[in-house]
């Protein structure tokens, strides 16, 4: 029998807005927002949506009216009083306010600054400018919002039958990969998936599932929202965005060199413990261990997020040897194109070694592959950069010259100036 | 845990149709409609929607997009096969192809005729003009889709819990009354709100819960594609349409006195028993009677539609008495502003003297009075009437001059063809 109070609920909003809540959004998006409010918030940047698959044509499958409406809807959101409850209440790392007063007095009277949509090529170009701490707050909303209208544009041409169906495979299919997992006793992995995921309901669907599948090998997940609502731990530390920003203020080759390292400096003045985890790849991993300050050799840990996974591991391993540190005392952290399969082999080739952990993303919260005819569900691959700091373009080398950007001319010059030589092209589909 | 894929298909629609089956209407209308088709195929008639409850400014409540989306999804319909089926199979009043394969043919292939819809003074003009046959489909549509819409445009301002609870009220409201009826154990009561349905699914709720709550007394519904999902017996004869257009192609006045006969003469070749079915009142129930040929009374039954009723079933017991028929061998029908306290005295008051039976419409599937604020959910008068046939006005008198229509000219000349003296006024609620 049709619950007719509960049809009409469903049924009397104007739109189904994707994203609902300002921590919709990674944990480590807040904390650097709350390092660049307390140490650039005057810069100003450029944040740009960058489809780097192509053949996905994003603006004929997504309506721009659709689009327009759930990014307005998210200028509509402010923090909610249970949300700064959160925020102000939580431990994190086992640690108690995180976040300062002055920041959460700020985050409570934010609204997200503009945007600007056009269409090009079949492609949305959607770019945000203002102040960082605003801008940057716009990355994971915009990525969440165009991967699930994508969903959606496809979804609506499905019936019933094929829908119940779709979902019943994908579940199978996650659950299958937790199933491989549940063996490795001391696993450690956490969800970062929200910026690629199918859909927010999917996403939670897909925590639960670890929930209940990997009891505490399932260390938490990067959406503060979902942590809130299922009692997770937030994970996340800090990404190439501040070095890409730091770099591009950087006023000649000198400071530009020193940049990465600044960008540590002032991270290491706020945090500590969990949250001390390098992120080296930006403008190459080699060299920016090779010229690294000693103090850095003391940090928790790396995030291997480009190249391949075990090299990048071997040459944190070593590095932190040559520094007359123990491993095993360190924590490598994978969180490039991860799938279940990967997972365990970097698992059973570095555990004795180091602690490992992984931070597992598109592949678990989108992972719909070949469960579409013509596969019109598959993961591809969108990111939100800056590219713009103060009137100066950023510029990201990374492992994988693939995964590299910014203006030639400075990539060239950044090479110089990173001693980046030849690097391995790895093919970058999520 | 939300069932993400029926979530999905929930959101999926661009509209939420009010409408969807063309045999969503009255039984009547498909049974006048094939009177029509065969006897008068080529008349042109303009149908027009009349707000009798002015206070009710449907203009200012429901947004015009939303209302031509609805109107356009109704010309999108056509028979389904499981309906054409339905029609061609069934057993009505104990008798089979009650429809014509000509009829069946045709309707078949029919879409609705175009709509004029403007705004004027807070209420909206909504015409249809055409060939008969297939502008008198508008008819109960058009009201379905007016009394939805204004539904929606109250609920969509009403929270979670405030609908769940206007709903439990509505509902135990209902019951009480199922209850009331309960005890009059010769009851025969069919649903007849089609027209004036607060929504749907309400109205299929009602049918149910009369279904459970009445047992047998609940006779059927004149809603013939909730007569069709819920095996119920589909209910009606036929209405003021068919002697108002008769009446208006007359070409003069001996002709005009005529006309309400000549429809029934109509109608007498083709139906028998049940459906022989006498609505008097469209132009004077007293001088209708006094001067109808004797083979009309020994039609089954009178249908009593306006002024009081008692009267109008007195008159009839009189008149049949007069014609040397014996009451108890008839039915009157009651079908005009009926309530459960209205039925129970009808009821105790001609039991036993003829046969009775209720068509219950507005009270019984709109009844949301006293349940919301301001009583913005309160059933109101919306009807749309045949105003012209062959660029003829059309004109009804009805036994209260509150439910009359037409030119004063043509009113007046009607009277004196008629005989229709002094009237008394009863006021028109629903």
């Amino acid at each position: 029998m049709v619950d007719i109070a509960t049809r009409v609920w469903n049924h009397k909003w104007k739109i189904d807005p994707i994203v609902r809540s300002l921590i919709d959004t990674d944990f480590y998006k807040l904390l650097m927002c709350q390092s660049v409010f307390r140490n650039k918030p005057d810069t100003n940047v450029t944040f740009s949506l960058i489809n780097r698959t192509k053949s996905v044509r994003l603006a004929d499958l997504v309506d721009e009216g659709e689009l327009r409406e759930q990014l307005d809807h998210v200028r509509s959101l402010s923090l909610s009083r249970g949300e700064s409850t959160w925020m102000r209440g939580n431990t994190f790392y086992g640690k108690r306010s995180m976040f300062s007063p002055e920041f959460m007095d700020w985050f409570e009277q934010l609204r997200l600054p503009p945007y600007h949509l056009e269409k090009r090529d079949g492609q949305y170009e959607l770019t945000f400018e203002g102040k960082w701490p605003e801008v940057m707050l716009w990355e994971i909303p915009a990525l969440a919002i165009l991967m699930e209208l994508r969903s959606r544009a496809v979804l609506t041409e499905m019936g019933r039958f094929e829908l119940q169906v779709l979902y019943a495979r994908a579940m199978t299919k996650l659950w299958e990969k937790v199933e491989k997992l549940r063996p490795l006793e001391d696993l450690r992995v956490a969800d970062f998936g929200t910026r690629r995921r199918h859909s927010f309901l999917w996403q939670d669907w897909c925590v639960r599932a670890m929930q209940e599948g990997l009891g505490t090998r399932f260390t938490g997940t990067s959406n503060c929202l979902i942590a809130k609502n299922r009692d997770l731990e937030a994970i996340g530390t800090n990404a190439h965005e501040l070095p890409m920003v730091y770099a591009a203020l950087a006023g000649d080759d000198a400071a530009l060199a020193r940049a990465p390292y600044d960008v540590l400096s002032d991270w290491h003045d706020e945090h500590d413990g969990n949250l001390r985890i390098i992120l080296p790849d930006t403008y190459g991993t080699q060299g920016f261990l090779d010229n690294a300050p000693d103090w850095l050799a003391g940090w928790t840990g790396i995030r291997v997020d480009s190249g391949d996974p075990a090299t990048g591991a071997e040459r944190a391993i070593e590095w932190w040897k040559s520094r007359g540190e123990d491993p095993m005392e360190k924590l490598v952290i994978f969180s490039d194109g991860l799938d279940a399969d990967k997972i365990v082999a970097l698992h059973n080739q570095f555990r004795g070694r180091t602690k490992v952990s992984f931070g597992w993303g598109t592949m678990l919260t989108n992972d719909f592959k070949g469960l579409t005819e013509g596969d019109t569900l598959a993961p591809f691959s969108l990111v939100c950069k800056a590219v713009e700091a103060n009137g100066q373009p950023t510029v990201k080398l990374s492992d994988n010259p693939n995964k590299a950007m910014g203006p030639d001319a400075e990539i060239e010059r950044y090479k110089r100036v990173f001693g980046v030589g030849a690097q391995e092209r790895v093919e970058v589909v999520v």
